[in-house]
């Protein structure tokens, strides 16, 4: 069985009990200020009001490593130990923002941990780790296949001491979002470099810089995500100085590809989290409704899809957690198989479980009277995250053969 | 093979070059005005343009069926005959519409054709049928199991020569739109009655009737289906004059029967054409993107996903076409097997083939900006319209045990 | 609606009347005589007896269509009217041959018909015909992927006025049957040949023949399907006279092009009737039966299961006539589209239906005292008929992308 | 991670050298001599030699846990410690009889063991343990729906100092097999109980008692599963002394509560192991086989189901070995829930890998070349061992809808 250091297992009690005094309370006043606002991209007044509380409790940053300790107040959790605790967070699709543990902010302060000079750092990375300001991640393009990071086309131009950035960029989450402060955009510097992995790089592009227009949020299915959003980006001869590049010229894929690994590994741990969830409110939902003289927990069908998402989520789970303890013991690398095997698995069978649980709750778990639609959305969309789910089949059956076929 | 009369096969020629004509070049604006509207619920002005050359070009109330052609300049369309039309109509969510096709609209006249007095028909029915106003059905409660209509709730009380209205409806299509003027609504007036198929009865709101209340606008994955929409309301005391009772006390239950049965049949035909034009997307998208040296439509999976969704269009639309023909030939009664085996095959098979279509159109494939992404929610929310999947699922179950178990 | 010719009419109320007084009677005496036989693939004595009445009836060769009819004593079926005569001796796995209509014969005798020359016909024909001979045709080789019929490698050399046959086959459905007489066999006669689809062959090689060996019969999942039986064959320096040639030289190609699109469907037709009698089985099982203080049919997932496979069964069945009739109109190449829809459809489909009703005759569904687990059989194995489904599905994934995409 | 004891490593490591030097090479004689025995349910030859080398290299009675291990030559595997010996020896579905592994006997030993007198231990057991003889569990009745133990209808009735049998039993594995020696059986002997749960009896039965009959072998999707089988049984007044009852008159329920728990999770183990293997050979397969100008493996598909394939391979190891250390930990009553998820979700997956696999190598998979068939066969029917899929999802959905709603 996975073991939870002292620390996790605190962690967990923890903030079971901040989510059950302060976040399932508030979720309808958290939904009511995104809604009412005249801008829906605003930040929401309650959200600090629950930060401060979560900072106060100690439910903060709680996504840093070990490694990577030295910037925050507690000792740091392993991928293993931080999974239960995005699990729980990813019960309120909201929520994780009040622990500062949210994406994309989440994967862009790891960067700057690893990658940014102290200057860099002291400029962003620490008002970041306040949850002062919000960040983004430019890499998805509109026109090009970019789960392939060669195909990117935004040009990375050195003229003088400055980058010069030309191009267009979508679905950058977070961009949209009021205190969204500083984009840190993937592009290729040496498109002609004969290594394919060295034709990137990485520079820091502060909201505002004149040329970088926010062209207009998106949607998927029907939801824009507010206040977060998702953002249609364009850069028009957009200058940073040179001091703004990241690690260095040529060493932008090396950064991706460090980026990307956890990062769509926290969004399957906290879908086991939605689906849990889900599946907790259709248990309570089929206890209380009849059709046809009969309580919905007495139809054998009713019971039939409770038992396959109960066991559904046991296994997401648990595969999740291995390949967290994998990725801890041998890194990302080593864990490629096990990061691909949870990435194809875990949103659609999320999604497969978040459905049943709508369907059980009649036409209302289709609205936003329920946290089942938005969730639904959010695996349905994790499922062309940092990648499609093609892309991840394929690689991993390509080692899976490799592996197997060499014997 | 089915066979459509030559009065179908002019009207599909003619609607498929109006389609080609005017209503793909117009997706952009109509789309553009319902999102810049100050009131996402208002009347597109397009709307209004596109209607009259509808009109002109007769494509117009094709759904009425030939019983009741004395309504209109056309002489009726069987089921069978209006199947291909709607599914062309299908293609693009908000045209039908344009042709005085949608619902709830279409149900709605023919209630009022069928069981409206002449003096209801002039008041409501000219005005619908010219597209000068429009109308809702409420039937759906939020409490209870609005698919078994005798848990219906909301109370019709008699007092003097008014009805007294109380209770809650909600997924009250088309009740949010500007235009709406009339409500036909489906109550309790006679609770106690000993046969539970005589206690409901339907009466006549107009929009404005005071204690009517719209409470707000629902969503289904993130969509408020604007201008349309789905509404919640609460009847308090709202008190209508007797004689705006639908076919007298106690005959709800009668009149609820006779406009369900081609109802979701209509949803199904669209649905299609939904899932055909989603196929046709994707086929193209297919042959413009490659990743990984090679163009998507030369992977295997890719071809695959597109035989079996041809496939499974092709057996939808028999199965829908077969349904038609026997309602034409024996009435809904009748085909009580093949409505049930319709409404819970489309919806389902839809989804799933329009979620394909928009795998293959990666990240942009969820959203507004091709139109998979809304057909996929219609998709999704049929599969609770008058009654959930599971509901038909029993019916149909239960009826063809009894047919082959009596052997 | 799909409307059979008076004479399909007819066929179908004789064959559903022969079939309650001859042949579901005889299903245990049938299965008793193949499994208490020293050989197994000996010839049943009930099966004699069966085709003698059926002959007398009147029900014999069905399957031949109009254009070849005058090799027979009805006026020719075409595809449409042939369809439900399959599906209805598909309810039982092994009767078709009563009505000297099953495969592989079938297939065989429209070989001999369309490519024969007159001594060819006298010779193998003819007792063909009769009932007197059964035959088998020799493709499928164990080495290669032989629905690319361009990779056949069994080569077919002419040595003075002989022909030399060398190679190895599989899967020769019939040739293990102790009436067997004659193995078409295709292979490579000109395997240099520019043109791919002229390097192929196909000859008349006599059961006997020296140098000819049937090696072993072969299973699937665990059926022989004896007394037909499926035989690995070895061909070790078999010589025929020159005359034993089909078509001629290099026409190979031309001939299983033409022998393949029917058959296939011929199953799928059969697979239907396959379906649907387990289905009927199971409403039968399901109101016999209780547990946990209910009967079978009140289970909800009872009724959603049973549910799903009526809709199903009624789609696969639309699609095959839709396809029969296309066929009909425009021959199998125009049909190309429709024939590999069913192909892939059904087949699985059928597979789903059968597994479901498997699972409502509890443990003893898997058994041989229900008609269902070697119906699942024969349906798994289909998908490996004349090509893998995922042949098929390239084939039409091209076809159909190439349609849509070049709008 | 689960983390195995070094005896459970050790073990692990000696049963892989065992089956790559004695079962992989055997597996072949192993079913020649099956296929080829007059009768075959004899005993093959191949299976006593490998038996002693089997014994002399110590993997002997893996499956006995520290709480029994007085019996056994080791200090007792926990389940946890067992599953990987159990998933390997599922490798090759004949083999765990190699190693005084396999169903039904262990669980029949476990019962001796646990209920059995010093007599019935010295006269069954022991030979058991030695690998002498083999036995039966008599549960199973072709009349009831045997999943509700109470619904088991045949007689145990007392007959001064003798126990007189009469009733029926089917799918008894083990007891065609030529050196199966006593059947444990179960039935009523007090069936007006009030307490539904006291009404049953386990008693000895030798074989060859006179009355008992063994009326014919079943088959499951055409396999006989020779040489162990699975019987169907006749009991006419079949007496045995009254000391061959197990732990006494009316503890029938309670024998058997304990005998299904680990059963049906070894099950699982093996088939994991089947599962496992099957992937691996369908590896091997894809890069040795090209359609169309490209190798298997490089087609997307192929490497999607793959990719699918390793995933739900370690979904469902995870699921398990997560049961198993539950029940080391608090015994199978607290970890119905596991089980329960386990015995539903693991045929089922194993059933669709082993299919994919199958299809991957062409019409050969389905054939007794490769063992994927056999392992289909094995799959299938265990969703219906020990109660159907339908009757562990319904106890499963009552307990997850009761733990949840009761919050």
């Amino acid at each position: 069985m996975f073991e939870f250091s002292k620390a996790s297992l605190a962690f967990q009690d923890e903030l079971r009990a901040f989510m059950d005094a302060h976040i399932y309370p508030n979720d309808e006043t958290y939904r009511r200020q995104v809604d009412s606002a005249e801008d829906r991209f605003a930040y929401p007044p309650i959200m600090d009001e629950l930060k401060a509380k979560a900072r106060e409790a100690g439910l903060w940053n709680m996504f840093v490593p070990p490694k990577l300790a030295e910037h925050v107040d507690h000792d740091g959790l392993s991928n293993l130990d931080y999974a239960p605790l995005a699990e729980l967070m990813g019960r309120v699709i909201w929520c994780p923002e009040v622990f500062n543990c949210n994406a994309p902010d989440t994967g862009n302060m790891e960067v700057f941990m690893k990658y940014g000079t102290p200057e860099q750092q002291a400029q962003w990375l620490t008002p970041l780790l306040a949850g002062d300001i919000r960040s983004a991640y430019a890499m998805t393009e509109p026109q090009v296949a970019s789960s392939d990071a060669t195909n990117i086309e935004l040009s990375i131009r050195r003229d003088g001491d400055e980058y010069v950035l030309n191009g267009n960029k979508w679905f950058i989450s977070g961009a949209m979002y009021e205190r969204c402060a500083i984009f840190i955009v993937m592009g290729k510097s040496d498109p002609d470099n004969e290594n394919r992995h060295k034709q990137q790089s990485q520079v820091l592009v502060p909201k505002g810089t004149p040329g970088l227009e926010i062209i207009r949020p998106l949607t998927t299915l029907g939801y824009d995500d507010a206040p977060m959003g998702h953002a249609q980006l364009r850069f028009d001869d957009v200058r940073v100085p040179a001091e703004n590049i990241l690690l260095g010229e040529g060493r932008g894929f090396e950064i991706a590809q460090g980026r990307l690994g956890p990062g769509r590994i926290h969004h399957c741990m906290r879908l086991i989290g939605a689906a849990q969830r889900s599946l907790e409110l259709a248990c309570e939902r089929v206890t209380q409704r009849s059709t046809f003289g009969r309580k919905l927990s007495e139809h054998q069908s009713v019971r039939e899809d409770i038992a396959k998402s109960f066991s559904e989520i046991e296994m997401m789970r648990l595969l999740v957690l291995k390949t967290c303890q994998r990725m801890d013991e041998v890194g990302a690398k080593g864990a490629m198989d096990l990061i691909a095997a949870s990435k194809v698995s875990v949103p659609i069978m999320a999604q497969t479980v978040i459905d049943r649980c709508m369907q059980m709750h009649g036409a209302g778990g289709l609205t936003e009277d329920y946290p089942m639609a938005e969730a639904y959305n959010y695996a349905r969309w994790c499922r062309q995250a940092d990648g499609s789910d093609q892309v991840h089949l394929m690689a991993l059956g390509k080692q899976v053969i490799r592996r197997y076929a060499a014997d």
